[in-house]
C-alpha cells in the first residue's frame, strides 16, 4: 500500500523520478479563493535547487514550476492544484554504472528487494529530487498560512562538528539567507562554510542539523492521541531523505532534567496567558499553546562521496564502487527550504483540521 | 478532524477517558485465523499498569481486558476486534480541584482553548491512561508478528542523568524484566532505581530515554517518500505522552560524522547480503534492509509533581497549584511496553502493506 | 484491508457480532460542545429493534445504549464517542445447525471462503444486528444536524408488490410513525400490512423500497468528482444489508426523458434562487443546490424464510435447509431508521467537510 | 475536505479542468512489475473521446496520454504512475457567455455558491472531460486484472425510451463495439441510433442505461459492513457525471419478489459450488461469490441542449440561455468505457485489499 500522500485535509500526492519526464505534486484540499503567486513558489524552489552556490552540488537544474490546474485568474478554485516540474540534465550514461551496483547507504538494495527491480537512473523515486515537489506544495501551504500571520523559519544550526551554540531567541530570523550556508550567525556560518569546502576537497561529506521555529501559531492546533502536532511534525521531518533524528522543545536534553525545572508555569500578564519558560516547545498534550514551536532535525552525511567504497553488485557479488560525479558535500543548506515546506504542510493541515473542533 | 485512529491496514481506533466508564480500542484489519490469547494481552497490560512496583505510582488499576468482538473459538475472524478495559478507582473528589486550575505542562489549558471546555477528571482524554489501549492493541500486533519471527525489545537506557553507556548489542534483551526499572544492565539499573527513589522523596520527577530494538525484520518493509518506516516509527513514538525526541540509527550523533565513516558498506557473506556497520539503523530509503532496527525515544519528566507551582486558573487569574496525590516519579519503566506496542503496530501495519508491493 | 469505518471527518467505526458480548461504534470527529441526549439515541434504536410490532420478528432485543466515552456533563468533548449495546437473547442451540450449512443468499459461504472460517452464531458479523450501531451513531449525527435545521425523513414507499404511487410532496412526513409499516398513507399502509401478514403466514418474505427526503439542506454540501453527495449517499445506502438499488431524483425513469423536459430551470423569486422542477433531486454536479434531496432505496426480500431450501453444507455436499425460527417477513419497516441514520451520517460528514471549502 | 481521490490501496487522484493546460491522474498503489502498455491506455481513451462517430459531439479532442512517472522499461516500478493529457481545442470565446449565466442542471450555480467563484471555461472542474482521467487510470487497473482472468464488459442497454429487453446472458459481449452505440444487439442498436439522430436534429438530448458485467471474479472480494463490493461499485458509478441510479442483481424489480423466489440456492456440481440462480448479482454479504457480477447504471439526459431555456444570471436576475454549440445528444455510448474503468478500479482495489484477509 502506497505512501505518496501526506496530510488529511490539506493533502498532497507527489510523483516522479529523478530521470523521468517530470516530477510533480497534486495538492487537494486547498480552500478556494487563495491568491496563488507562481513567482512565490518559484523562489522557494530556487532556494532548494542544486548549483545555487559554491558549497552545493554543481549539477544544474532549472526546476521551473508549472501550474497545471486548480488556479483561475490568480486564485485557487477549490479544485486540486497540480504542479509540474519537467526534468532536464539527463545524462543516462552517468548512471548506467549504478545499474549493477548497490551504492552504500542508498536505497538501491532495499528498492530492488521490495519491488523486484528498480529504476536505477539517478536513484529513481528514491532520489532527493523528489523533495522539490515538497517545496512547491509547501509554498502553497505557506501562502495559506500567511493570511493567519503564522511564520516559519528554518536555519542550519550544525554542519558536521561545527555547532551554533546560541538559541533561536538570540538570532535574527531575517538574516538566514544572508550567507550561503543559511546559518543566521555570521561567525559560525564562516566556520561551517570552511568545513564544507574542506569536506568537498577531501571527496567526503558531512551531516548537520536544522532548527525550525514557528511563530504566531494560534492555540489549539493538533489533535489528541495519535495526530499530536509534534507527532505529525516529527513524521514530516523524518520522511525527508537522510533525516535520522527529531527533537522538539527540550528534546533529549530534557530527559535529564527534573519536573520542577522542566514544567512551564503559566502566567497571566495583562490579560494574556503565556508560559514563563518554553521547554514544551509550544505544544502541550499534542496541541499548540500559543508559544513558539521549535524543533531540531538531524541529517546524516550525504551517502554519495567521491571515495572508493566496498559494496555488493546487483547480482550479489562483492565489488568496489568508485566515487565520482557531482554531489553535495553537505545537504543541510539546501534542506532548509524542505524543512520549512514540510512544517508549513503540517501546520496548514492542522489549521484546517481545527475548523471543526467545536460546534 | 479527529486523530484517534492509527495505521492504514492494521488500523486501531482508541477511545475513552481516564474517569469515564471505560477505555477501549477497536482493531480493524487484523487478518483472520490469528490465534488470540487473552492472557498474552493481559500480561502486556500488567507491565504498564500503575502500582506494579515500588518506583511507580501507588495508584492501583486492575486493567482487566475484555474481548468484545472479532474473536471466535480463539482465533481472529477478520471482523474488528474491540478490546475494553473498565475504569475503576474513581475518586472524583481527588480531581475536583483541577477543575479550576491549569496544571503546568499538562494539556488542561490547550484542551480548554481547543474545545471550549474539558473533562477535567484525571486529565480526561489527555490522561496517559489512554496508552493502556495502545498496549492492548499492540499485543495483537505482536501476536501477528510472532508468526513471522520478528521480535521487538524496549528497555530503559536513561533515567534522569543516569545513562546506560552500552550499545544494545552488548546487552541481553531477555533480562529486561529482571529488575523493576527495566534496564538490562544490573549495575546501571541499581543507580537508576536509587535516583528514582530519591526523586520521589523530593516530591519531584525525572525524564528518561527508552531504546527499542527490532530484530529479524524482513527486507522490504516501509514505503518510499512520506510513509518511510522510520517516519512512521517516529510518529508512533512522538504520539506517546511526554515524548520529546526520537532518533534512529546514528541519530543526532551521526550529523557530526563524515560520509566515509557513516556509510554502511554492503558485503556478501556466504550468500547473505548484509552491511558491515549499521549506522542506518536497519532502514535505507525508508525501507528495512534486514539489519536490526534500533531507535531511541526521549521522555520529559512527568509533569505531575508534589511541589507547589505557579499557574493560572481556568478563569484566567494567577494562582498557585499545591502538589499532592500519587504520581510516577519517572515514567519510563512503565513506558517500555508502550514503546514496544507502538513499534509492533507500525511493523504489523507495514508488514501487511508490503503484501501488495509486487504483482 | 478492513471496511468497518465510514466517513471522513465525522467518522464512525463499528464492531461486534450478533452473538458476541456486545456490538458498538466509535464516533470520531463529532465537534465539541454538542448536547448529547442518551434518550434521543435510545428512541432511535427502539424504532429499529426487533419485536416492536406484529409485523416484525418476534425475537426480543432490548438494545440499551451505553455511552462509554466522549461525553461530559451532557456535551460532546471532542474526544471519540463510544456507544455500546450489550447482546442478550443468546440461544446458541438455535444457531448450531447453521454451523454446517450455507444458508441461501446469506453471507455464510462468502465469509467462509474469504476468511477460512466464520462465526456462525446468528450470522456473526454479517448479521443485520450490526445496523443497530449505525442507528446509534446516526442519532449523534442527527443531533449535530438539528442545529442547522436540516431534517431527514424516510418512509416505506413499497412493500412487495404494494406501491405507494404518491410523491413525497403529497405526503405528511410527520405521519410516518402513525402506523407500524411506516408508510405515511393510511390506505396504502393497510394494504402493506395485510401483505406482510399473509407473507408471514406463508413462511415467506418480501422486499420493499424506502424513500428518503432531506429538507433544508444548505447549498454547497458535497465534493466534486468522486465524493459527490449523491455518490456518498448511494454508497451509504448500498452498504445496508439487503439493499440492491439506489436512485436519486428522476432516477431510472429519468433515463427515458429528454433534456428539454428533464433540465431544472433556475428562477429568482423575490431574491431567492431556486429551480422550477427538481429532477436533479437537490444535487447538481455532486453538490447540494438547496432544493429537497430525495432518493429511493430498494431492499430484496429477507433471505431467512420458513420454507425448506436446497443448499450445500460447509463440507461441500448438497443438502436441504429446513426453515424455522423467528424472522422478519419484510425488513423495510425496521430499515426506515437505518436509512435515516446513514443519510444523517453522510450529511453530517459533508457539512463538516464544507467548513474548509473557502478561505 | 477534498474528494479527488478514489480507492484505498489501488488509489487514484485526479486533477485538471476542461480548459486548463492539462488534465491528469496519479495512480498510487499499483504493484511493481506490471507490464504497462501505453497503447492499451490510448485505445481506451479513444473509445471515450468526443468526435469518434456520427452520434457523438463533433468537438475534436485528441487526448494523447503521456506517462510521466512510475514506469521503467515497460513495467510499473511501485512508484506512483502519473498520466497526463494536455488540453487542446481551446476556444475561450465559446465559453465567455457562460461566465454570466447559470446553465440549468449544470454545476455552475452550486460551484459558485460553494467556492465563491468558479472557473467558467467549459465547466472547469465539473466538466465531464475529467472522466478521461478515470478511463486512463482504469486502463492500468484493467491491466492488473488481466493477470487474474477477470473480465469487465459494459454496454448500452437503453437509450431514451429504446430498451434492450434481453439479459446479458443472451448477448455476445465481444460484439459490443460492433456498432457506434455500443449495444450488442444489432436490431436494438439501430433503433437507438435512429432515436439519437432524431434527438440531435431536434436540438434535444436523451438519457440512457448502461449494463456492466464482471466475469471470472474470484470468491472473496469485498469487505463486510461499509465497504461492501456492491457499495463501492455503487459509489464509483454514482460519482460519474449525470448518473442518477444504480442497481445490482435483481435491483428494484427484486423488491417485488418473494424470498422463496429470490433466494439463490447453492449447488455442488462436480466439486464446484455455485448458485442455481443469480438474483444476488454475484455478491452476498458484500463479498463476491464467484458468480457473474452485473449491474445497471442510469444516466439522465445531457444537460446541454440546443434549445432556449429560462435561467438566472450570476448576478441573480432572471434571464434566458440560448442553446448553441456542439454537444452529445446522448452520452451513454461514450460513457461505456467510463463505466468499465470505474468498475476496474473498484475490483482492482478490492483484489489488492483481499491479500491481507487471512494470515
Amino acid at each position: 500500500m502506497p505512501g505518496n500522500t501526506f496530510g488529511t485535509i490539506f493533502k498532497i500526492t507527489s510523483f516522479g523520478e529523478s530521470h523521468g519526464p517530470a516530477i510533480g505534486v497534486v495538492i487537494d484540499g486547498c480552500p478556494a479563493g487563495l491568491e496563488i503567486d507562481r513567482e512565490f513558489i518559484q523562489k522557494r524552489l530556487d532556494r532548494r535547487k542544486p548549483g545555487q552556490s559554491s558549497i552545493t552540488t554543481q549539477r544544474k537544474e532549472e526546476d521551473q514550476v508549472h501550474i497545471m490546474s486548480g488556479v483561475f485568474e490568480g486564485r485557487s478554485t477549490g479544485a486540486p492544484i497540480a504542479l509540474l516540474i519537467y526534468n532536464k540534465d539527463h545524462k543516462p550514461e552517468d548512471y548506467e554504472r549504478f545499474k549493477e551496483v548497490y551504492r552504500p547507504s542508498h536505497a538501491d538494495y532495499t528498492y530492488d528487494q521490495k519491488y523486484g527491480f528498480r529504476d536505477y537512473r539517478g536513484g529513481g523515486r528514491s532520489s532527493a529530487r523528489e523533495t522539490a515537489t515538497r517545496v512547491a506544495a509547501g509554498a502553497i501551504a505557506t501562502l495559506l498560512l500567511k493570511n493567519t500571520g503564522i511564520k516559519i523559519y528554518a536555519y542550519v544550526s550544525q554542519a558536521g562538528y561545527v555547532k551554533l551554540e546560541k538559541s533561536y531567541i538570540e538570532l535574527d530570523m531575517e538574516s538566514i539567507d544572508s550567507n550561503i550556508v543559511r546559518c543566521p550567525d555570521a561567525e559560525t556560518a564562516d566556520r561551517m562554510i570552511k568545513l564544507i569546502e574542506e569536506t568537498r576537497e577531501a571527496g567526503d561529506s558531512i551531516g548537520g542539523v536544522i532548527t525550525c521555529v514557528i511563530k504566531n501559531c494560534p492555540v489549539g492546533l493538533g489533535e489528541p492521541v495519535f495526530d499530536k502536532l509534534n507527532a505529525d511534525l516529527g513524521k514530516a521531518m523524518l520522511s525527508i531523505n537522510a533525516v535520522k533524528g527529531f527533537e522538539i522543545g527540550s528534546g533529549f536534553a530534557g530527559s535529564e532534567s527534573k519536573g520542577s525545572e522542566h514544567n512551564d508555569e503559566f502566567q497571566n500578564t495583562e490579560g494574556k496567558i503565556s508560559t514563563t519558560t518554553n521547554n514544551s516547545g509550544g505544544i502541550q498534550g499534542g496541541i499548540s499553546n500559543g508559544e513558539d514551536i521549535y524543533f531540531k532535525v538531524a541529517f546524516k552525511p550525504v551517502a554519495t562521496i567521491a571515495q572508493s567504497q566496498n559494496t555488493v553488485s546487483s547480482s550479489g557479488g562483492n565489488t568496489t564502487l568508485e566515487g565520482k560525479g557531482r554531489h553535495d558535500p553537505c545537504v543541510v543548506p539546501r534542506a532548509v527550504p524542505i524543512v520549512e515546506a514540510m512544517a508549513a504542510l503540517v501546520i496548514a493541515d492542522h489549521y484546517l483540521r481545527s475548523k471543526t473542533s467545536k460546534i
